[in-house]
């Protein structure tokens, strides 16, 4: 079992970039065998997990090191995308909060960039 | 006892929405008998309580389910703001982030929309 | 011991400011000696640790009353900065996300202004 459990919070878009180094830096620090890192991405910060943007080749290299990236199915909704706009290993959550409220109480500690 | 607890910290003017939204989508993805839900707002996020708001009525609405409001007294110190100016339900403590502080450690967990 | 410990996070420089004012009224509302507090700046946040800063009285008077200041080496690396460049007091971790973990594994409860 590793050692860590990190959660990920992103809702805006201007933080994307900075998220993604931030998940990269935490693996290269505590170690892939050591963290297990998980991100939730709601509101704008669902653009991360778009099938058509400029991060798809950063958050495919993360998924491949045992990221994994859950999507907002509210914010889905209101911004009316289907699972087909999303990267295919991004999996829908009832709620961003609902998951991030489990993921803590699973151990996870929150990092909101 | 509820399964969860949770907690929302708001402290921007332009997260007021996105956190009240929030805060609905989580009653209804766990269930308002499965979570506890509070808030705390200080510094510009005290509008969410401010009486004469937009807000008001979502505000409302959410403590009608048994979310709380706590306001920062240093915030309001520095606005100016009487407890008349909030709604009469937001309750007033010493400080935002000592309140974040106690709630963690009575087991809420942390969300910074 | 303790009663408390709190982390706070700071990743933008428009936050500096409310970042120091909330780490004065913690100490100030739970008492110095009831609540250990720490500090991450990464990112656009490490400018609160600049020698040659506006900062610099505020954040010598929080360190005198105990609390510590950890700098992002990989923020520092981006931003080609020297150890000289930050307050002498501010030490440097391998990441400020890897900190913000291992702070919270030791019992900090996370605040993110």
């Amino acid at each position: 079992m590793k050692k860590y459990k990190a959660l990920f919070h992103v809702d805006e878009k201007e933080k994307i970039m900075l998220v993604l180094k931030n998940m990269a830096n935490l693996l290269n620090d505590l170690g892939e065998d050591e963290v297990e890192v998980a991100l939730v991405g709601n509101s704008e910060g669902i653009a991360l997990m778009y099938q058509s943007s400029e991060y798809k080749e950063k958050v495919e290299a993360l998924y491949k090191k045992g990221i994994s990236f859950a999507a907002c199915a509210n914010t889905m909704k209101e911004k009316k995308l289907n699972k087909e706009d999303l990267l295919e290993f991004a999996y829908i959550v009832p709620s961003g909060v609902g998951e991030i409220v489990k993921k803590q109480a699973q151990g996870y500690f929150y990092i909101r960039p």
